[in-house]
């Protein structure tokens, strides 16, 4: 054994060690769905065996000894190890639950999609029927939690509040925070997380109160307590999921126009929203990506208002939603320029900030508008937001770099480096932003492939776009898609197989790709 | 205007003197279809007027007096601005030939798009009705040289044989040859250029040769004199038009297996293919673009021919060809080996070398089948090939500069060179590549959004995948895509603005995008 691990040379025992940490701190936050399952008498049990187990495996994997001085191979195989591991504890509540009712969710496959999605904020559901009839409060509360836990990172909270991870802890926040840069906002990188934790809390219980608000106010009269709580926990997170089967189109268009803001904050970098917060909000001005991404925003959510308006925007049939609901969405959205503008920014919100809640079923929205959504879907959130996908910041550098080709090509003896913010952008850095843009697209590629030949394999149907809508849903952690996948749909049709690969490809997805793939190469394995 | 010429810097003069060159050239061309139409006594008239028309514009342009030391800037310029003005003289034949018919050629738009679709080797038509009912010999004949004359390129075949070009001519075949570099094969540029026409010249020739012998041998019916140079002067170009409305399905199953070798030969660097028939045979397998091409072609091709031979490739119900066609063509291709081979071969290896022929109407096929051949539609041929898209040696650079990007993570400290053939692939190059890809990626998915809305705006139905696979066809050069502008549809159906976009598509394409871009940029004109 001794011989085996030299030769490896990565350090299983340090990185499993760690995870088994993190294990240990997520079984208190299993507390909050037990005390729900307390307060309204319903699956105590479920939850008092689950915090049992998560205790006993991370102190099991803590007793590895794990060496707190990680070197770049331990600290990408410990995330990548977390995810799967909080994935899989993520299951209990769903299987122990399930046990001898009907819930869809009883199958492990189903258990693991539905925690796996939770915990990357995806958002995509495999649950048969959402509704207090056949789930507790505290499971749909769980499922929330899940998100808002994930939200900005598992690991990045271990960094924030465990004194044992500090010395390797930037090592961790760089493989796993999302987007290419974390801007560090404090000395020690223990503080920052702290910093962007207090952000990312106080908007939650900003959004918690605001909804609250409305129902007190008479506005939201389905937005209960219980329901407030529960779109908090799932917007800041960039999460999506919702205790209403129907999204937020159950809610009515004062909520809709309040989460829209809190939506587009998860999508902004924490870091920059911290310093707004803290007496520079200059800063949002001078913020490159920041403006980017607003007039993505903007001119996405332009052109779908304008589409709707007019009703070019909407199918002319459409069977995946049923003629009458076509006929009432047309009837209510054609020509009213609150209500189209108010389905567009919501929906385009939604998707390109990767969050998911619907509005509206845009099943009934024609293939152009639904193209747009799919297009906002690659576009992602900030770096350092909650937000998934390839990331506005990227794609400011990929624009960057095809003008500085361009140029070059027109005048070769030119030497240019790529600007972001006054600042040279690192010819690396760029390289590694080609590379990773291109990877996602391959796994797209790839996994629209696997699901349709995997459709027919086991003869159900689904067409190229329905399947490249639940590629990129998965992958860019957004939750819905098109046709069967559509917001007021599921993931529930699909094959096992197909189900597992998705959720690959939401882990993968959540971690940017790299940290994953880097394991899965010979190059990694050796000294 | 002295002035401002100077203050530009780029010389307009030198450029459009050159192209007038090279429309000299085109005239002579010209005589060929005029000689068949003489033969057939239809539209001689057209021919002649055509003829004196490009004179004409050729000789006026020519007086503008260039200097032949061409610069960067004006290379690019000069192989643009002929690729328009060629395509321009392209549409006479089909206008003068539609006046006072229903031909649906008669329409300047129309006529641009054949002509653009004919030189750039795309193969996408807008011919209502393909036969010589309605279209002569002549006009037909020219429609096919149009792709041979394109397929090596207008302005490699002008370096070959015009002395005047052979100082800028390293410069001008840099910005027009298919691929990222162009193996020197000779000291003389103007050399290299005869010997690439050579070897593309010769095979014409042979399958001209191999196809006719089939028709005298009693193997090919209806594949006469006429259809054996037709289909020889549209398969190595990698060009796909065809006399017959049912392109390839119209001949025997020993045509088709013909055809199938010389499409696969199109697709390879003819420096290469020059090199084997001069008596280096064993570079073929050295080569890794070669193996990686073949190997491209047989997995797409097997995996295909195992869907169909399964039936899991076929479509359970179609309405793009009708109940009949759909029930035959299971009945002839689920359990035929050599019949569920022929048609995957046939129609991978047609799409990945974006040659566009159809032996089967692939409209009958599944989604995930034809989900592949879009797939096959941005794989391309290889570099210094006929075929277009984004080709088969930027595949391989990617995939070998990803995983080196994926060793630098777990191994930060490591300094890798790409290597490619054993050698360096400089980083500027490999920067190239990348930005390349994306860019066509980006054009890819704009071009899918000016599509849809442009359908919405003028209420004619286009499924999202339909509007893919027409971007993925004119862009990548292959000619056919799915529904509508299926293998025996036709783009007809598209609204002027978008036809003049795919116009713009196919140019962009054929010259691989950063040329034409390049001219769109402001730091092109400043000095």
């Amino acid at each position: 054994m001794v011989a085996r691990r030299r030769r490896l040379r990565v350090r299983w025992r340090t990185s499993l060690g760690l995870v088994g940490i993190v294990l240990r701190y997520l079984s208190v936050t299993l507390v909050v769905p037990l005390l729900v399952a307390l307060y309204y008498g319903e699956d105590v049990l479920v939850f008092a065996v689950t915090i049992v187990v998560t205790v006993a495996v991370g102190t099991l994997l803590e007793r590895l000894d794990p060496d707190p001085d990680l070197g770049p191979r331990e600290g990408l195989l410990m995330v990548a190890l977390t995810w799967l591991a909080v994935a899989g504890i993520g299951t209990l509540p769903y299987l122990l639950a399930g046990m001898g009712t009907e819930s869809t969710l009883r199958y492990p496959t189903n258990a693991l999609f539905e925690s796996m999605s939770g915990f990357t904020t995806t958002g995509a559901t495999v649950m048969g029927d959402i509704s207090f009839d056949s789930h507790s409060h505290a499971l749909l509360l769980w499922r929330q939690l899940t998100q808002w836990l994930g939200g900005m990172g598992i690991v990045v909270l271990a960094v924030a509040i465990l004194p044992e991870l500090s010395v390797g802890g930037a090592q961790l926040m760089d493989a796993e925070a999302p987007g290419p840069s974390l801007e560090k906002l404090t000395p020690r990188i223990a503080e920052t997380a702290r910093v962007l934790w207090l952000a990312y809390l106080g908007l939650t219980v900003l959004e918690i109160v605001l909804l609250y608000a409305l129902h007190r106010g008479g506005l939201a009269p389905n937005m209960d307590f219980y329901n407030a709580v529960s779109h908090g926990l799932t917007t800041m997170p960039t999460g999506g999921f919702s205790p209403e089967a129907r999204s937020i189109e159950a809610f009515s268009a004062a909520v809709q126009w309040v989460i829209v803001p809190f939506m587009v904050a998860a999508g902004v970098n924490f870091a920059l929203v911290w310093r707004v917060v803290t007496g520079s909000p200059e800063r949002l001005v001078r913020d490159s990506e920041f403006r980017t991404y607003l007039g993505l925003l903007g001119v996405l959510s332009a052109l779908g208002a304008l589409l709707l308006f007019t009703g070019d925007g909407l199918a002319t049939d459409s069977a995946l939603v049923g003629g009458e609901y076509l006929a009432d969405l047309r009837e209510a959205v054609v020509g009213d320029a609150e209500r189209s503008l108010r389905d567009a920014v919501f929906q385009f919100v939604s998707l390109m900030t990767t969050t998911g809640y619907a509005s509206t079923d845009f099943n009934a929205w024609s293939e152009s508008t639904k193209y747009l959504l799919l297009v906002a879907m690659f576009v992602g959130g900030s770096a350092g937001s909650t937000g998934g996908a390839i990331k506005v910041v990227r794609w400011l550098v990929i624009v960057k770099a095809l003008r500085r080709e361009l140029f070059t090509t027109a005048h070769p003896e030119a030497v240019r480096p790529v600007r972001l913010g006054g600042r040279v952008v690192d010819e690396r850095a760029v390289r590694g932003i080609f590379a990773f843009t291109l990877l996602y697209f391959v796994l797209f590629v790839v996994g629209v492939g696997v699901l349709l030949v995997d459709a027919n394999r086991f003869e159900y149907t689904l067409s190229a776009f329905e399947a490249m809508s639940a590629v990129a849903a998965t992958l860019g952690n957004v939750g819905p898609g098109f046709g069967s996948v559509g917001p007021m749909g599921s993931y529930l049709g699909f094959s096992g197989f197909s189900k597992l690969f998705m959720v690959f490809l939401m882990w993968i997805g959540r971690l940017e790709i790299i940290p994953v793939l880097v394991l899965l190469t010979g190059g990694y394995w050796r000294s």
